[in-house]
């Protein structure tokens, strides 16, 4: 059995790991630290464990935390996570790090986004763990750069075609919604029950810091600098997030060769599921669970294609993600845990 | 007292317009039919209307209605519309019909999208209602074709600047949200609370009949066609629609100008509140009014401009609309009935 | 006119004040005050007013707020209400306080459950603010203490039968459940989005501080002390409660006998809507509105009432009736600014 | 491994079933029947499931379907389960019911409140499948009525002090609130969306035909009849049940002899939770999963207890409990299969 730990347990993507991760077959939970709640049950906090997990939530003692643990997975905010990963690599851990800290490769961009990086340079050895895509890179990784939920649901629809060169690069634009558990568990008026209830709006519109994380990648991937419009949007619910991809085409193009490059492209990942027969993509479908939901309608009018996908944000977009990442990396099945079957409703 | 008539009542538009004209101020609301209801009081349907109107649903018999009234508001399906429509204006009843039926000028574009038209000598004297925009014309008008929901939250936004050319009108795309009360009162599974709850997914991609609809309004607006992408999608909400659009423009031009374009165009239209200071519109402040709430931002990296409008699409998108057509058309003040306070949440 | 101030007008009471007062055909709205939003546009806290209201919160200087109001509505917490209320009084103005610092005749009370009080000697003139019970105390009143939500919700229904003696008083249970605005705009994590979302669960169950207000006046009015049990529920959604009270029959009685009683006891009071046909109160229909709709059923088998009654809390349950109050005290008529009509949905 | 089969695979208690058995580790899953969907995919009517299920739904053929099960679910209405029911026991095999057609033991109570009963004979042999209270009963049956969910999660927080004799038992009052999904997935104005959404309201009060239910089981229980009084109502929520109930203790009880009487009655019974330190239930900490959670708090100056349990009506109050009894009627681990991890929200 692995032995895994989590920095940050009782956030929402730190609770989600929690959950995910006491019902993995080669994993065992041991540590679980929470600067807020050190000292209480884990249970407490989230009562919906109790009978599930035992653990006490700590202070985090990083040698301690060490030697009861394997692997580790870093729920913090950025900034807060740069400052303790150095410390875990250095005694030769395997971290997984669910912060922006270690997603990118090019520090200036990290640097006009967030703030000064102070381990840039662990950002060369790092992996950005979209798992899909990098699977190789992953497999001999030590340091986990986990994708953002929005960058997840837009790139993984997008890289297919842009391999292909069916696009205008620059005539990307990415509509994204996602449900409130995005915010976090912090309290906020966003996150307000009467002020997200009945409601729906766009934030940070083409101001959000996903988008140069997004843009790094598709550009890597194209070979040549992307940029694109991005906004997101909030839903009125608590878990999920559907993109909407416009895009030019280059070339006039059927929606059989789209269809076929795309399924073509997943054909051997099991948590992309290609929409057949015109369905659509519904964040109800993939919700709890590791699925990204790909499906798209060429606009032959206008020559553009429209991509959808949905993911649940706090699993493919965050904790399940991560998890994925970690069973790839140590050679176990990437679907081991992550097979929790979905609810219809 | 204007005496008002509704065919087709209890429908989400239909009792959303027993609603408004129940609190207007110069209007007796005089008939309501149903076909389903027939011989019932309307607040049996409706409870929440006990206590403040006490009409019973009557079948219709168009002599009977002309008799009790001056103005009709018809809330039927497309089809059903166009059938009565011609009895109500051959017996000079001033008509407002919230059906697709009256809103095109180009019979063959209708009967693309829906069927054969059986009163299209109507179409050239009916008025497009979108009071904002033809305002004018309404004064005059006898035959209303109110404006679907989606094409009142996309053309509204737009027109200022395809006026002033701002755009290319090639590369419009607008992403609509609305809240289910768009699926009107009708059962179906899209529209089952389990179905539609802590879901999020677009529907008819490029593919819905509004599109049309909003095409040859933009095209009239322009003087030369407009070929636009529309993508509407489903929020877990009762009432809202918010559309965020995108374009690129087809010169440099600053935030102030894009802000002094609007904010000039409607300076005199009570309705369109423009959002200050990279505030954006969010359904919640609209809910229950007939304001359509317009915001934008330039994406100057992309020399694109974001536009987003969010409306009731009850309200501004249907029924409220409809009295503000019949207002307009009356000599009434424009926001008669329409003062309603709006909820803070 | 009637010049109208607001002690606190950001809150989710004084916002719905606002919107109350701002349609009000008889008052004008001249002052708000906001200890945290002081020098800012009302408008810009709460956008849904944008071209409806102009004001711009302020700091609160009791001197300059009554040379500009004839009538002070106070929607701050307890404690902080009982502080300046004796100002305005002693400036002999007339007080609408929708904390809980005025609505008991027991100090003991009061102190047994809220802490010391500094104003005590005004309890005895403070008038209970339950409109349909109290109208004539109300015409004379100068400071009133307005109803809580849960009392409001659980005395409507209970009065007329204590009156007539049907009840064995010591039986009383009431089960309630609220909306989520009952939590007040304050951020705590029982009103964060993610936590009430998708939630049912009881709260302060048997230990809510409503439960002795409501025992109070339901002792006034039996005569004779009553005890009973109260068990409020969060409900997830924003507007809306619903009382379900069950208590044994001292008599065989009918369902005629029950509906006559009530209706008889309500026939001349506009906001209380008796259900009739076996039909159930719903919140729904009750949402924006300041009525009281109540329905019962017998439970013969167990010689039991079930009694149900539903408001909307802000509304009846708040600023609705503080309104209302305010009305029957200045002998305006009772349902000035409260006709607006209610959604259907 | 057992071969499972469904009868009326895609309503939501047998879309549930499917979800549930297709993760057990000692089922596979190997008939899905459904009248309306039958020669279509599973996964194209529940796109959740895609991936995960590659089942046909066909159309019933007993012979052909105890070909290739071993154990057979029953997810039909009443009457058309009691119609074939009968089939499968004479073919000898176990046979779980989500009717409510086998789960009482007076045929008359049955008829009385649903019709005649046609398999009357089978009555007796039929196990109600209230796991934590029948468990030994269940290891040796055949046949199983699996409970309602508003009988579970009222009679399992009752039995214990039933037992104890700490109840006057003709005191008891079960207030439920039920998320919508309980309406099943028939079309109904009850469960549109726009209906339901925003709404809280009663419903069947005091008329509800899972009452009967529950008063024989507690009867039985308590060894003389139980009478109570049962209102349901609806939340606005998809999952999750919630039932409050009151009841007079006929001899003064401390809160640590409840405590410790519910411990010890259910200290072997996994999916039963009680709550510490006077936490309360919420469906929140229930979702997805076969638990139930029971608070109490006493209520001493009225000598009355308040008990709260919380179950997901889809898994403990339907399909989980379906599987529990297979589990234990077929010799496995009672929690196989039913393991899934909570979601934390």
């Amino acid at each position: 059995m692995v032995r895994a730990g989590i920095v940050g347990a009782t956030g929402y993507a730190g609770a989600e790991l929690v959950r995910i991760l006491s019902g993995h077959p080669d994993v065992e939970l041991t540590v679980l630290t929470s600067r807020q709640y050190a000292g209480e049950k884990f249970d407490k906090i989230y009562p919906s464990m109790a009978g599930i997990v035992d653990l006490i939530c700590e202070k985090l003692s990083i040698d301690s935390f060490c030697e009861r643990t394997d692997v580790v997975f870093i729920a913090l905010p950025h900034k807060v996570a740069m400052e303790i990963v150095p410390e875990f690599i250095r005694r030769d851990k395997k971290v997984i790090d669910l912060s922006a800290d270690f997603r990118f490769k090019d520090v200036l961009l990290y640097e006009a986004f967030y703030q000064e990086h102070t381990a840039a340079d662990l950002l060369d050895k790092a992996v950005y763990g979209l798992c899909e895509i990098y699977f190789d890179k992953i497999k001999s990784a030590n340091l986990i750069g986990n994708p953002g939920c929005y960058p997840t649901s837009v790139i993984l629809p997008l890289v297919p075609l842009i391999k292909s060169s069916f696009l205008d690069i620059n005539s990307i634009i990415a509509d994204s919604k996602s449900g409130v558990s995005g915010a976090g568990r912090s309290l906020s008026l966003t996150a307000h029950f009467c002020e997200a209830n009945e409601s729906f709006k766009a934030y940070k519109v083409s101001a959000h810091r996903h988008q140069p994380e997004m843009e790094e990648v598709l550009s890597i991937e194209a070979g040549r600098p992307v940029n694109m419009t991005f906004v997101p949007h909030l839903v009125p619910m608590t878990r999920g997030m559907l993109t909407t991809i416009y895009a030019n085409l280059v070339k006039e193009v059927s929606s059989e060769e789209i269809q076929n490059c795309i399924d073509s492209f997943y054909s051997e990942r099991f948590f992309v599921r290609i929409c057949k027969e015109g369905r659509m993509p519904d964040t109800l479908h993939v919700k709890g669970t590791n699925f990204c939901d790909i499906g798209f309608k060429l606009d032959e009018r206008n020559n553009r294609i429209i991509l959808i996908s949905a993911i649940d944000n706090l699993v493919k977009g965050a904790s399940g993600q991560a998890v994925q990442n970690m069973n790839i990396l140590l050679g176990l099945d990437e679907t081991a845990g992550l097979t929790n079957v979905p609810f219809s409703l």
